[in-house]
C-alpha cells in the first residue's frame, strides 16, 4: 500500500480532488475504472443497477477501496459521493417517483448483500444503498448495518453525526418503512422469563439467546480504545433482572456489625466515585478454538469476548471500610463473596467470590460500578450495580449485586466451584475434579488479530499487509510487547501499541485496560498465502503459549495460544 | 519399574534379607547376577579391580541399581555392604599393607571416572569406592565427589552423618593424602581481584570463573526443596568484596531527613527479624537452550540458576517508614535503588531498582537479609547484607548492600539500563533499543526437568519413568499445576506437586517459594525413545510457551519454554 497509504496517499489525493472534480486517471488508475463504470450505470431501481458490474469486477474494487479509505473521516467519501453525482446527472437519466414505495421489514431484511442489494433503514425511510459500500469510509463494517437500521451503528461512530452524511444517504432513498414493522420489533412474550429482556445491538453476533451471550464482529472491535456499551460483549448467565433503583439494596454480610443494607442513592452520595479504564474479558473467549482441536463445553466465543469501557462508582474497599472491616476481620475472612439479583427457575442466585486481600488492597480497584461509559449501567451489565475487579476474570464482576458477603471460605456457587477453573489436556470429564483447580481469577496474557480477516486477501500490489489487532493481560501486568509474523512465526516485528493514555504508563500493577496494536508487515516475496500470527508480552514478561492443543482443557477456558489467521495474497490483475 | 518401586519392592528386599545373608535369586534375579560378579573378583588393589566388568556389563546393573535404590536411606546400602563384605572374605584373600600408601592431589585427581577407577578423600584418607558406586543408595551422585573431596558433599547430605556410613567406607581406604596436597588448594594471587575470592563447592558447574558464576549439577538441584547454601547457584557481576561487620554501613538516601547510616547491628536490633523462603533465578537460567536456536549474549546457563532458600533480614518497608518514609514522599519518588559495594576497576558499583510499590507493600515481602538458610549469608550471597526481592529476577536482589536510594527514577547502572531486558526474537544488536523494553522485575511461569538426564536410558521393562523436577513463577503466583509428557506433547499427564509446607497454602499473590515436583508415567508400547517435557501453570494461569525459537532474544534472557530431555527405551537383555 506504498503509495495509496492514508498517511501519504490520501492528503495527495485531496489535493488533487480540490482542483478538479474528475479523478486523474494516471495517478489513481483504479479510481478510474471505478469511475467509468459507475457513471454508465447509475441509480437504476430497486438496488439492482449495476449488479452484473459487482458481480463480475467489484470485488476486486471493493477491496482496493476499502483499503485505500479505511481510516479516514467522511470527508473524503462525501467529495467521491459528490463528484459521483456530478457525473451520474451528466450521464444518465434518473428515474423519479412522486410518491415513495412503502416497505415491509421483511422486504428489507431480504436486501443484506451486495448479490441483493443492500438495503437498510433510518428514521422510517428505505435506503438502498448497494452502490455507496465500496465508498464507505469505514469498508465493508457498512454491510453490518445491511438489512436492518442505521441508527444502531451511527450510535457508535459518532463521525456519522455530521449533516452531510444525511445528504449523502439522501441521495439513495427509495421508500418509507410501512409503520407495523417498526412496532412487531418490540413485541413479546409474558410467559418468558427471557421476556423483560432489553434490545440489543444488531451487530452482536448470538452465541446464546437464553440466557444472552453475544459478541460484537472482530472486525469492529478494535475501532475503539473505549467499546461502546451496545456492542461490549454480553455474558449472561441468567434472565437479566429488572431492578427498580428506588426499591434496590445492597446487602453487606461478615462484617462486625451485622447486615447492612445500602440504598443506591446512598451509595452514590457517601463515598467518592471513582473511575477506572477496564478491560473485561470471559474465560472463554476464543473457545471456539479450542473446539476446533477437540470439542469442549461451552459456549463457542469467538475472539471477541473481550471489551474495555470505563467504570465509575463506589470503591469496594472503601465501602467495607465504612461499614466496618478492621484488621481483625481479616484474620479469619479471606474471600468477598458477590450475588447477583439474577436467578434460575429455583431461585438461585448467580454467585462468585475474590480474594480478600484484592478487594481491599488500595492497588485492587475493585469498584461497586454504577456506571459504564459515562452513563447509567444498561440493564445487560448489572444496571442498577455490577462489581467491576479489574484484572480478574469476567465472571467473578458480578451484575446486578444485591449481596456481598465477608467469609472465610469462597462463594459455594456452581460458577466458582464447578466452572471456571482450568485443567490438563489430559484430563477429561470421567477424571475431572474441580477441587483440584483453583477458580479463575487473574487471566493470563491474551492477544489477538482483528484485521484482516480469516480467509481475506490481500493484493501482491501492495507490498504491505496492515494488522490490528488487541493485547491485554489479567492482574494489572501491562501489555509491554506485541510480536507478529505473517510467515506463521518464522519471523517476527514489533507491532505499535496505542492507548488511551499514550506516553503515560499506568501505575505498576495496575493496568487495567487492554492496549490496540497495529502494524504495516511488508509482503513476503512470492507468498501466496499468508500465516499471520500475534503473540503478546506483558510486563511480568510472561508470553502466549504457540499452540493451542497443549492447553486444550475440557471447559475450552483460557484459551490464550498465538492467534492465527490465513489470509491469501492475490496477483494484481494487469 | 512395578517389581523393583522403592516403595513396593524395597521394603520385601528388606524382608527378604533379614532372613538370609544371601539374596534370593528366585526374586531379585538383577541382583543376584551382581553378586556372583561381586563374589569372584572382590578387592584388588587400586581400585581397577572390576574393571572389565563395568566395562562388559557394569552400565546396565548401574542402571538398574541406581534405579532401585534411589530415594531410600542409608540402612539398606549398609546391609547390602555388609552381606558383601562376609562374601568377599570367604571367597577370595585379602592382600594386607602394613603401611598406608601416600599419594598426591593429582593422582586421586585422575580417579575420576568408572573406567579409571573412583578415588575420594575423607580427612587426609583416601579411598577406592569403585565398586561401591553402584550400591549408593543417592545413586550416581557420588560421581560428583570422583578424584576430590567427599566433605562438601557429605554437608549436604545429612544422611551421612551416620556411623556406619564411616564403617562403609573405612573398608575402602586405600592409603592416605599427602599434606602438601590440602595446602595448595588455599593457595591465592593477592595481585588479582579475584584472589580473596571464598572456596567454593567442586561441584559447582562453573561456567565463568572470574567473576564466579555457577550452578550446581541438575541432577542435584531438586534433592532438597531449600537448597543447601554452598550449591545456590552463584551470580557474581564483579569480584566478591571483602566486608569487615564492623564497619559495614547501610547508607539510605532521599528521605526527608536526609542520608541515614545504620551499622549491622543496629540492623539486626532495631527491626524485627522476618524469615521467608524465596526462589531467586537468574534472568539467564536455561540460556543454553537458546544458543541451540542461534547464538546470543551471555553465561551458558543450564536449567539450574535457579535455588530456594529461606532468608531472613528486617523488613525494607519497616526500615524505610523507620527512617521516615511517609506518603508524601511517594507522590514523586517511584524506584528504590539499590547498590552493591562489589566494584568493578573503575570504582562502578553493581547497581539495580526496584518499583517503589513492592518495596513498601505489606505483601512485598522485600527483605534486607542477613541470614541465609538460618545461617551469616555466605560470601558468595552477599556477605554481610543483601536485598531480597521475592518473586523478582535475581538481578534485582543485590548482594553486599551498600546503600539505598529513594528515587524518582529506576537506577542508571548498565545492568538496569542496557541489560536484563526482553526483547522480540526479530530484533538484533544492530536495532535493539534498550529504551523501548521494560526493566525485567517479575519473572514468567518457569519448569525444568531434573531427573531424568538428556541421553539417559530407561527399561521397557520398568514399564514406568520417574519424572522429576522443579517449577516456579515469579510476581508471587503460585505454581498450580505442571502437566508431562513422555511423548513430546501429544499427551499429557499431571505430576504430584511438593512444597516444604505441604497442604497449607501460601497467602494470594506471595507464593516465593518453588514446588518440586514427580510423576511416575507408563512407558508408551513400543517407544524408543521418548521425549519428555514439562510445563507449569500458575495461578493467573500463565503457562510457558511450547518452542524457544519464538521467545528467542539477543540477551538470552527469560528462557522458559517447555523443558525437553529425551531419553532412550531400552529393551531388556535376556
Amino acid at each position: 500500500m506504498q503509495r495509496l497509504k492514508p498517511s501519504q496517499g490520501l492528503s495527495q489525493l485531496l489535493l488533487i480532488r480540490s482542483q478538479s472534480s474528475r479523478i486523474s486517471k494516471g495517478i489513481i488508475p483504479l479510481l478510474s475504472v471505478w469511475d467509468g463504470h459507475l457513471s454508465s450505470r447509475w441509480r437504476s431501481t430497486g438496488g439492482h443497477g449495476g449488479q452484473k458490474y459487482f458481480n463480475n469486477n467489484g470485488q476486486k474494487f471493493r477491496f482496493a477501496l476499502a483499503g485505500l479509505l479505511a481510516g479516514t473521516g467522511a470527508v473524503l467519501a462525501y467529495k467521491l459521493h459528490q463528484s459521483k453525482v456530478q457525473w451520474a446527472a451528466s450521464s444518465a437519466q434518473l428515474p423519479v417517483t412522486s410518491s415513495p414505495p412503502v416497505y415491509t421489514l421483511e422486504e428489507v431484511t431480504k436486501h443484506r448483500s451486495l448479490d441483493n442489494g443492500v438495503w437498510v433503514t433510518y428514521k422510517g425511510d428505505v435506503y438502498d444503498i448497494t452502490e455507496f459500500v465500496a465508498m464507505h469510509p469505514g469498508g465493508d463494517k457498512i454491510l453490518l448495518a445491511a438489512g436492518g437500521a442505521l441508527e444502531p451503528y451511527w450510535a457508535l461512530y459518532a463521525v456519522h453525526k455530521e449533516e452531510h452524511v444525511l445528504e449523502i444517504l439522501s441521495e439513495y432513498k427509495i421508500g418509507v418503512l410501512n409503520p407495523e414493522s417498526i412496532k412487531r420489533q418490540e413485541s413479546t412474550d409474558p410467559l418468558d422469563p427471557y421476556s423483560g429482556e432489553p434490545s440489543r445491538h444488531p451487530a452482536l453476533q448470538i452465541n446464546s439467546l437464553k440466557p444472552f451471550n453475544a459478541e460484537p464482529p472482530a472486525s469492529v472491535l478494535a475501532d475503539n480504545y473505549i467499546t461502546p456499551s451496545a456492542i461490549f460483549f454480553k455474558r449472561n448467565h441468567l434472565p437479566v433482572p429488572k431492578v427498580d433503583p428506588e426499591t434496590y439494596r445492597l446487602e453487606i454480610e461478615g462484617l462486625p456489625g451485622g447486615v447492612v443494607s445500602v440504598t443506591l442513592s446512598e451509595l452514590k452520595s457517601r463515598f467518592p466515585k471513582h473511575t477506572i479504564t477496564a478491560t473485561l474479558q470471559c474465560a472463554g473467549n476464543r473457545r471456539s478454538e479450542m473446539n476446533k482441536v477437540k470439542q469442549v463445553k461451552g459456549l463457542n466465543w469467538g475472539i471477541a469476548a473481550i471489551s474495555n469501557a470505563t467504570w465509575s462508582g463506589a470503591s469496594l474497599r472503601e465501602v467495607l471500610l465504612h461499614y466496618g472491616f478492621t484488621p481483625e476481620v481479616a484474620i479469619n475472612a479471606k474471600h468477598i463473596q458477590f450475588e447477583g439479583l439474577d436467578k434460575d427457575v429455583t431461585g438461585t442466585a448467580y454467585g462468585a467470590s475474590i480474594n480478600l486481600n484484592k478487594a481491599l488492597s488500595e492497588e485492587g480497584d475493585v469498584l461497586l460500578a454504577y456506571e459504564m461509559n459515562g452513563e447509567d449501567l444498561p440493564p445487560d451489565h448489572g444496571y442498577p450495580v455490577r462489581v467491576v475487579v479489574p484484572g480478574v476474570v469476567g465472571a467473578r464482576n458480578v451484575k446486578w449485586l444485591g449481596r456481598i458477603v465477608v467469609s472465610h471460605e469462597e462463594s459455594k456457587s456452581h460458577w466458582q466451584q464447578n466452572d471456571y477453573k482450568g485443567f490438563s489436556p489430559g484430563t477429561d470429564w470421567d477424571t475431572v475434579d474441580f477441587k483440584s483447580a483453583p477458580a479463575i481469577q487473574e487471566l493470563p496474557i491474551q492477544s489477538a488479530i482483528t484485521h484482516p480477516a480469516e480467509g481475506s486477501s490481500v493484493e501482491r500490489g501492495d507490498e504491505e499487509v496492515t494488522i490490528k489487532g488487541y493485547a491485554w493481560s489479567g492482574g494489572g501486568r501491562e501489555v509491554v510487547r506485541v510480536d507478529v509474523s505473517v510467515d506463521g512465526g518464522n519471523t517476527w516485528h514489533v507491532a505499535k501499541l496505542h492507548s488511551s493514555d499514550l506516553g503515560r504508563n499506568p501505575a505498576p500493577g495496575r493496568a487495567w485496560a487492554w492496549k490496540l496494536w497495529e502494524i504495516d508487515v511488508p509482503l513476503p516475496d512470492g507468498a501466496q498465502e499468508l500465516e499471520i500470527v500475534c503473540k503478546a508480552v506483558d510486563n511480568s514478561y510472561n508470553t502466549q503459549p504457540d499452540t493451542v492443543g497443549p492447553i486444550w482443557n475440557l471447559r475450552g477456558v483460557l484459551s490464550n495460544a498465538w492467534h492465527r489467521v490465513k489470509v491469501k495474497v492475490k496477483d494484481d490483475q494487469k
